[in-house]
């Protein structure tokens, strides 16, 4: 099947899951685009209540010009249910999220959901995370100390610039700093080691956080329970 | 003695501990303005060369008009001793910034220092924290909801606002929630506990930090060796 093809299927079985009346968290990328527009369907088919928490204003933009009604985190009372994407998922279904360089508002929106469902294609299933480069959101004041620190630890920290080498900023005026390890034996520590350091607002690594994983193979969409 | 003979006495201790060629992180706050008068001075008189990293603005300005040579702290190799003020001092050297709401900044500088001395009025100085509330930085984009799991969890949260009922933004652009604690009995595991709360970006706890208090006592400047 063709790429295209598989992302539609994986988006089409998500919406599958959401339920009229959910407070839906609606992430960001080519997978969740489909899923947008296969939720758009459902809600003028079946003229579902649903509410949109986007988590990027190019989301923000299509779930509205589908007729899905929009509000941000802090204009619901919960949210039921995050589908978004992720860079690399491993066996044990902990993930790294970031290559868009909008994990912190991705984390603040899955962390006050509910449920959490990732939908990607196979080739993000991996043994063990960190070949995808671990993303930071760094205070740009006091970011060459951050990245010096890291250097000496040995965590092969590069800082994200765009084409014209200017510090790519995320939406919070943040620099992000990926951290190239290869392999990640110990997430939970490596976590806790680095939202510690001053100056580091948020890391990628989404632990114990995905409830459902919806993998785009093949011979179709493979739904994952990974946590009740 | 009046408070300000006081303050300025103690500025003039502080700066004693400064040597030629040393890089000097310099704090904000009313104690810490006739700290680096006093620096100035010895700069002019006795010919030094200092670099001054400035937590603010007003710092900078000040440092530059008496003719201290100021660097960011990404320019600077490393800074040998930053001299702050605090909002609230505990019996075991354990304290509380971020009154100006610029606790983060001045946690970077901090963190970034060879040696750290706090110089304070006497008032400051406590037998436990948290009668002085604790300040938080928090990231707009869901502040709501960390507002309400704190509230939830009985820390007492407030937004802190201007005059006009707007919030007052720190240098980074983020909130500030004070959390009015009255009694802070397990510093380490409040402050483990608020940094990784996914929004908040430094919270305003300064554990284990300080090497030396200069305190302005009645009877003059009392110099306290709290860590090696």
């Amino acid at each position: 099947m063709e790429q295209n093809e598989l992302k539609k299927l994986v988006g089409q079985e998500a919406v599958k899951f959401i339920k009229d009346n959910m407070v839906v968290g609606l992430g960001t990328g080519s997978t969740v685009k489909f899923m947008v527009d296969a939720l758009g369907e459902r809600v003028k088919n079946e003229n579902l209540h649903i509410t949109g928490v986007p988590t990027s204003n190019r989301t923000a933009e299509q779930a509205k010009s589908l007729g899905i009604s929009v509000k941000s985190v802090d204009e619901v009372d919960h949210i039921d249910l995050t589908i978004d994407g992720a860079d690399e998922i491993s066996a044990d279904y902990q993930g790294i999220k970031g290559g868009g360089a909008a994990h912190l508002f991705e984390k603040i929106v899955a962390t006050n959901s509910t449920k959490v469902m990732w939908i990607v294609d196979e080739s993000k299933m991996v043994s063990t995370l960190g070949k995808f480069p671990l993303p930071l959101e760094v205070i740009p004041y006091g970011s060459k100390q951050v990245f010096k620190k890291l250097d000496a630890k040995g965590l092969h920290p590069k800082f994200r610039l765009d084409d014209s080498g200017n510090h790519v900023l995320t939406d919070s005026k943040n620099y992000v700093i990926d951290l190239h390890l290869g392999e990640i034996k110990h997430p939970h520590e490596l976590a806790d080691y680095l939202i510690k350091q001053v100056g580091i607002v948020e890391q990628g690594l989404f632990l114990d956080m995905v409830n459902t994983v919806i993998v785009g193979r093949q011979n179709g969409p493979e739904v994952i329970q990974a946590r009740p």
